[in-house]
């Protein structure tokens, strides 16, 4: 690192990455991955590469559901498979060790799509951002001011047309959306309440996060029962991240003209939703709309995202939990983990923390 | 009648009526409705009534998938459900022979929720439409200019958000709502496919209601595989009637951006989904938009829609088809047929043609 640091273009590092074997169609597990030696990479963008590229060293990975998907050999989505025997690509934080590219230059944090490996050079840095350093931890830009934060931002806010006043349901509602969700809508007057799957992140839900209510769906034998508990009046926002059964139940206890935003990726091709979907006829009498969403659609929001939450975080009106685990061989398990909640909170991988 | 006409208040008349044996949690059979004796009413509202009230002579009623739902022991649906051993309620177009509401008098044509049975007093009145006589049959007020009528005008302009070019698909497409929703999107300017379960029907679709094109699904083994043929760019609107597997496979073939509009009551409580619905993950990804909707909620552009429908009929841009059932004693198998698909058009029965 000494010697990277003194004379970043002359050096070369080794290069340890992690790699898909080969496509699943179940739950991911760790040996779906592995840890390979990529080898020495010269510190410095080649010299015949085929346009503006910058060269990076990783700081932070980010671990999202979302990923699952780009495990199946599954090429009709709006994001393509991952290549077995490849690096995982997904969005991080970086520090900029050499860049061909007029916007970027050694030393810029940024965050953007990069890969699971030390070091990753980026042939399309018009994707990246670059991050303003703060007193806001670097890692947070995976997070609260990332990607899962704008989906929440954005979920809540354009799709789900909030008001003052009325009811809304967070599933997974510590994870790393869910727990954003809940807490713009308590500063939107709403009531709140959330599910989570230990006993834990229920407790975190109400002290941490400030729902007015949370319960642990596995300890429901009767989820439209615990809703109907938790929402005598019923429900006019649900914020959808988990599918199958619990979404059968909310469909059970919506109120008139509720609206579903649909963010969840983890019931994907139906995998958690075995039985099926059954209460969907509550759709027409209620007058429930349902709307499936992405983030980068609003990406001309962005900067107001930004601004509202860096405010919000620094005044103490919103909280933020990140479960972070430590080095590049700790990725593949981190990443299985979000599938059966172990993490507590946004799970992140630190790679190194050389943000000099 | 003649009587009758020389003087209402002062004569008598025998009452048959349909009434509702039992509640029932499976498709309707014709013997769960019985053509009952009523007795004889006097032909006037009766001097002690609480309201302002209207005396009316049935002439044509309306058979509606939605009745089926008032044939339950289910009290959360947006219209309570009918009284076992008391008169089946539905819409139809009658004669007021007797009137203490100031706004009708004997003579008056009306259309609005009436009795299954040959004389309905009416202690809601303000709920009854005047129709203007003109060239166009009553019972097309049950239909092209009734709750069908703007159910389609209704569904397709204000839920689907259509535009010039784009792709339809429409489910139970021969029937009352389906065949106008055809039709609409036609004139504007759409491509419109149509599925039906018999090929009557599917001619009828590209004959004479102009479909672009129309199958019979009960001939299709693999209706995602269908849908890709009639639609290989893929559906950006349909218009749901039916859920079940045809949903499931319309999900599958939706377009970026795609609109449902949730009409159907066919599917309700679940009971024509015994396997459940298992692509919605299609909604993140394809950033579709699933609404449920009821016409009444849009009544302020009633009177819009009845000119819109009335000059594109009188001008031949729209065909409309009609089935109808010659007596109040076939009113129960008309109904009961509905959900075998025995009609071809809009199912009506006729009680009496006596219009003057």
């Amino acid at each position: 690192a000494a010697m990277e640091q003194a004379n970043p273009r002359a050096g070369s590092a080794r290069n340890r990455k992690v790699v898909l074997r080969d496509y699943i169609s179940r739950a991911p597990r760790e040996d779906d991955m592995a840890l390979v030696d990529g080898g020495a990479v010269p510190l410095r963008v080649p010299e015949g590469a085929a346009g503006p590229a910058v060269l990076v060293k990783n700081l932070y990975l980010s671990c999202d559901p979302y990923m699952r998907g780009r495990m199946r050999d599954f090429h009709g989505s709006y994001i393509p498979p991952f290549k077995p025997g490849s690096v995982i690509e997904g969005l991080g934080v970086a520090r900029v060790v050499d860049s061909t590219h007029p916007g970027f230059v050694a030393g810029d944090i940024v965050s953007g799509m990069t890969g699971w490996e030390e070091y990753s050079l980026i042939d399309k840095p018009e994707q990246l951002n670059k991050i303003q350093q703060s007193d806001i931890p670097l890692s947070y830009h995976l997070g609260l001011l990332g990607m899962p934060g704008f989906t929440a931002y954005v979920g809540f806010y354009e799709i789900c047309s909030p008001k003052k006043g009325e009811f809304v349901f967070v599933s997974a509602a510590s994870g790393a959306v869910g727990q954003i969700v809940g807490q713009l809508a308590k500063l939107h007057g709403c009531y709140v309440v959330g599910s989570a799957g230990t006993n834990e992140k229920v407790e975190l839900l109400k002290d941490k996060f400030g729902f007015d209510a949370a319960f642990n769906y596995k300890e429901e034998p009767d989820l439209t029962a615990a809703l109907k508990r938790y929402f005598p009046e019923g429900i006019d926002i649900y914020f959808e991240n988990v599918g199958g059964p619990m979404l059968d139940a909310v469909l059970l206890n919506m109120r008139m003209h509720g609206r579903i935003a649909v963010c969840g990726m983890v019931s994907q091709h139906g995998m958690t939703d075995p039985a099926g979907i059954h209460n969907l006829f509550c759709l027409v009498p209620k007058r429930i709309s349902m709307k499936g969403f992405i983030q980068s659609d609003y990406i001309n929001l962005f900067p107001q995202f930004l601004d509202y939450m860096t405010k919000h975080y620094k005044d103490g009106k919103i909280a933020y939990l990140e479960d972070m685990s430590i080095g590049l061989e700790n990725a593949p398990a981190a990443f299985v983990g979000l599938f059966s909640g172990k993490n507590v909170g946004k799970q992140v991988v630190c790679v190194s923390q050389e943000t000099f």
